[in-house]
């Protein structure tokens, strides 16, 4: 089959790799319908994080084509969503509602495991990592929405979800990438009165408003932090967002929080350095990490199918796995916020 | 009127300071009954963080000796617990529960205003700052308890609760100071199962029993660690409270905290660094800092009036003014877990 192969700092190509198949009795392979690529691949891509050479891509929906015998809830022919890590569903950490870090689980497309900028994957724990899809029939718009829920729109709740956003309240995102945006989508939908985005970049500033921002914030570092201190008369947000994971917009999230409030992170950390004096004398918390996509799928999956978030509007850049040079430079260069991948048919 | 004075690092005497005056409408003055020296006096003791020369101490329980025009719940006579900071009770910061931040309030024995190792003291804000203890003729064991509640018991229910100990949880506290043994009495409080205690001093180890621990541990470092990680099937603790505030105790508390689980920290910080790696791939949070004494009293109070806990055994050095210069020796080479300066009569 084609997949995208990572051989180093900016070197992908588009390569071979066998069919997958079934190895254990709880494993499925999933025919590749669309992927993508996420903000968190360019940070190999550009060599500031180790990366396995192989396989990549961590994002994807399918179709089941082949399951092990010792899989009951998934069948053949299911379209599924594939949360971006794997996980056994029984582990302490999965019955402690904390899929991403499952004590026998990993991350699709690394380490050897084929992911979802390729056409097809072999899922391990089958039946407690893939979310099927009901219904059929979904029109491109909905395909692009269920795509994120394998990650950014997760991870963006997730974000929101550890700062503890709640009815009414004032919440900053820092960072206008498709997590930060679905970000934006999730304060809203726990409740969000006022949502400040900050963002200099017109084409993500508009997304952020139909996502529900209510100010743009186009300032950066001080004086980001000083305009929403003069916004909220003096006190900071009720919740901040960091979707970057730079020392400077962890910097910028403690500044503009609220005392007592707690800081939402997802970022994968670069240089973050936590402000303990901010958490100690302002009573600031830190919060996030690695979604835990599998938890959220179900509540969110409602929501997007009923048609009342439709976070597939990050995707700005539409190719196939020919294009995947493409889609990863478009990435770099900030000329896309999202690369949606074609690669199978439903 | 006799106040123990700081002159600089390891320069405390006692000297003479004007008797305190109703200044605003909303002070009280109040009489000293007892005093003592916290966990936090020593780092400007020993030089380690800055502090205003002049009047110290900001744990105190004492009598209303006079009340402003414009004080109307508290009056002349109380019996009064002061929390270690004072609070107008009407700021955007004090309505959210954190009185320890207020916006227009401060911390007793510092800055130039008065504080618990004198005889007597102003407090601004007497009526949503000072907590009227009801009842009289109290044992000086129950004394000793209400005074913890100045401080030392209420910053370790805020480890606990920052950590969000729940009933059955599996705690470490890391720490054996006044703080991290309150915490032990906290923790068991909330509903903790098994209490995991790290000190290597005998008597602190006595008392960490007494309060509720289960396990005492005298390792530390990577030895501590590995030995909870056994100890809790590789997994860690549901909370890990750190109660001293080095880079030593962060890593530890770190390095114990399972997956999902939140660090609750109260130690003032000195070279500590949050391990971001840890929050973001372990999903650990952080949160704590100084406690809302003021938010903590009244649900503490009724645990000690009804001699459910007995945080007042960790005074195991009493003293009077006079003694002023030895109480802070015994803490600084840890004689002392937690000295009590007896200053006036009830």
């Amino acid at each position: 089959m084609k997949a995208a192969i990572f051989n180093g700092p900016r070197s992908i190509e588009l390569g071979e790799r066998p069919d997958p198949q079934i190895q254990d009795p709880t494993d499925a392979v999933v025919r590749v319908v669309l992927g993508c690529v996420c903000g968190s691949d360019l940070w190999y891509y550009r060599g500031l994080s180790p990366h396995a050479l192989g396989p990549i891509g961590h994002e994807f929906i399918g179709v089941v084509e082949e399951v092990g015998s010792d899989v009951h809830t998934i069948t053949k022919g299911d379209f599924v969503i594939a949360p971006f890590t794997y996980c056994d569903g029984t582990c302490a950490n999965c019955r402690a509602g904390w899929p991403s870090n499952c004590l026998h689980g990993g991350s699709f497309g690394n380490h050897g495991i084929d992911g979802g900028q390729g056409e097809a994957v072999r899922s391990p724990f089958a039946d407690p990592t893939l979310v099927k899809v009901p219904g059929s029939g979904y029109a491109d718009d909905m395909l692009r929405s269920l795509l994120t829920l394998s990650d950014v729109m997760c991870t963006g709740h997730h974000a929101a979800m550890s700062a503890g956003v709640k009815q009414g309240d004032v919440v900053a995102v820092v960072g206008d990438g498709a997590v930060g945006l679905c970000a934006i989508i999730a304060a809203k939908r726990l409740g969000a009165e006022r949502i400040l985005a900050l963002s200099r970049n017109p084409a993500r500033q508009k997304l952020a408003r139909a996502f529900g921002a209510t100010d743009i914030l186009s300032e950066r570092g001080e004086e980001a932090t000083q305009k929403i201190l003069d916004m909220t008369n003096g006190l900071g947000v009720d919740a901040a967002l960091e979707c970057v994971g730079t020392g400077q917009s962890m910097a910028t999230a403690f500044s503009i929080a609220r005392v007592g409030s707690v800081v939402g992170a997802i970022g994968a950390p670069h240089d973050v350095v936590v402000p303990m004096d901010t958490v100690i004398f302002r009573n600031i918390g830190l919060r996030g990490g690695v979604s835990p996509v599998r938890r959220y799928i179900p509540e969110l999956l409602d929501d997007v199918l009923a048609g009342r978030i439709h976070p597939g509007l990050v995707f700005d850049f539409t190719t196939d796995l020919s294009g995947i040079k493409e889609a990863y430079e478009a990435m770099d260069q900030r000329r896309a916020i999202k690369a949606l991948l074609r690669i199978g048919t439903i």
